[in-house]
């Protein structure tokens, strides 16, 4: 007897959490929120979306692919779901806005649509609940490799968002978080299937960043409610290369101060306090998480000198840090490691470098 | 010397026109319109669009994959450009909206970001002005293969767009064009390069309708202005793949009738009109096309009888045939090959079949 084959309905109907014999547009309930705004979800050609009176839209869309962004047997497939959605939302976040809905492209093998794609809806609903963002519809198909793609939908109000064109020479650069943790958090995960599943109980954080990164939407949401910042971007590829383009989109340049850069704390067991070459080698590496490592999806922004004083240490429990400043000349240097200051080479992720 | 590298900024350059020195949010002015309604596109973490006052927002996303959706050395990089941001419009069409913008997420290898993306960037162009839907924003990455993921924001008036679920029984089931003709085109297509930039200048109507498909935007557009269709979706998958979804989804069936089946026609010279036999095999080979054939994006909608009169043989060039009934009765029979109803059997595309 041949053996019952997948089809793309039950696909659906397991990603609309019904049974495939419920995939209709008219039944389907999900166990994702279906959204207030949504009129129309996953079941037909479409979704269709209500906007808020007088508010802009807001689209952006990521690739998050198996051996390019996630490794199926190193990433836990909750840590696939919750990251797939969380990356794109925070170009959201970026912008100052409010995550509304979102499309799922998925393709996967045959022998992903088990545990594997259970697993994977369980942490990207958890992430859609936590970021109030509805599943509004996708496309599936079958593939040797798993293939995603989130596309978002966000709101703002009119002429509000964060672009990267706005900074001006003079202008204070400012960072959340710390930098360099999720990469970090990379290099202590482990290649196998069953530390995979052990880490979703991890209590380390830099590993935590990594697998599970938090969109910072209340820190963008409140720059744009006080007009604080003149520009903004998420760092994804990681510093050394996100700045240069918050810098071309502005036309201007920038000089950051190495002493300030929030680095990543690494037990200090990791390293002998007796070895000074040690513990020099641990603030180089240290430096070199935060200025080139990936996936942090911290907020970069400047804002005028005028504006200094309204910004807290930190904001919703996620610390604000000045790392240097803009000038007028269009290159980028580091200061506070030579004697002179040396100019920031881009050495963060490029997938065609 | 090392050859120099693609990186990510110039190819992000080349599908917004530009040089790639002139990467910034700021000064990219695309080749692409910009359309009215983006006052942000390529260049940002995300585009802001302005919908219009009082529309609902139309969401939807479509695979276009390497391998699965069409050969690199079959099909010219012009058509996929054309059919990636095509197949996603007829989306809108079937809802009977109107295309706005679009994301393109384009994963490529490098020995793709020379002549094949200057191709495919000239069909996808052409496409986009063709459909008035400007290009937004994407992703781009590089891989061993070429992916591609479209997004398509489309907007229409509030309540009234078509949707699966409205079927009722006593309805007329209607089909535009032709079916079968994109699956018939498909077999015409050689597998060679040269071949390839040969059918660029063909003035075969079935190969064209393969490479290049024309989403049905003004009869879907119609059929909302004048309240005529109780439901509608497109044929993507084929008319036996995709009718029932629309059954399932309004709950009824239907009862096709196979003479009425607007099929593909193939020069008398393929089969001598001597050979009775040949005769028959042809005709089982055009209702199979019809049937089952895939990538027609043609639409198929419902309508009340008491609509019948109101519904042209053909709207802006493109004929329309009542090709059967909806029934009260779940199940889907085919009529007028036997002399009994059979069931119709989903034989479309299903890439999990």
């Amino acid at each position: 007897m041949p053996r019952r084959r997948t089809t793309e309905n039950s696909i659906l109907a397991k990603i609309a959490g019904g049974s495939p014999s419920n995939q209709s547009g008219k039944r389907l309930r999900g166990s994702f929120a279906h959204g207030k705004r949504l009129s129309l979800g996953i079941g037909d050609d479409a979704a269709l979306f209500r906007s808020s009176r007088g508010c802009e839209t807001i689209l952006t869309c990521d690739w998050f692919l198996e051996g390019t962004h996630f490794l199926r047997r190193k990433h836990p497939p909750d840590s696939v779901g919750w990251k797939c959605l969380a990356r794109a939302v925070s170009d959201i976040a970026a912008m100052g806005g409010a995550p509304r809905c979102f499309l799922l492209s998925l393709a996967i093998p045959e022998n992903a649509t088990g545990e594997w794609l259970d697993k994977f809806l369980r942490g990207l609903r958890r992430a859609a609940q936590h970021f109030d963002c509805a599943l509004a519809g996708g496309d599936t198909t079958r593939r040797k490799e798993i293939l995603i793609n989130v596309t978002v939908i966000g709101e703002i109000a009119p002429g509000r968002a964060l672009r990267r064109d706005g900074a001006n020479p003079g202008d204070l650069l400012y960072v959340s978080s710390r930098l360099g943790e999720a990469e970090r958090g990379l290099r202590l995960l482990q290649p196998s299937n069953r530390a995979a599943e052990r880490v979703l109980r991890t209590n380390n954080a830099q590993l935590r960043r990594h697998l599970y990164p938090e969109p910072r939407l209340a820190l963008g949401q409140w720059l744009v409610k006080n007009r604080i910042a003149t520009s903004a971007m998420d760092i994804s590829d990681g510093l050394s290369s996100d700045l240069p383009r918050l810098c071309a989109a502005s036309g201007v340049g920038a000089r950051v101060d190495a002493a300030k850069l929030p680095v990543v704390t690494i037990p200090s067991a990791a390293c002998s306090p007796r070895h000074v070459s040690g513990r020099k080698a641990l603030a180089s590496d240290v430096l070199s998480l935060a200025l080139h490592g990936g996936d942090d999806y911290e907020l970069l922004f400047t804002a005028p000198k005028s504006k200094e004083l309204q910004i807290p240490p930190a904001f919703a429990g996620v610390a604000i840090t000045s790392i240097g400043e803009i000038t007028a000349n269009r290159k980028i240097f580091l200061v506070g490691t030579q004697t002179q200051p040396t100019l920031l080479e881009s050495r963060g992720w490029d997938p065609f470098r």
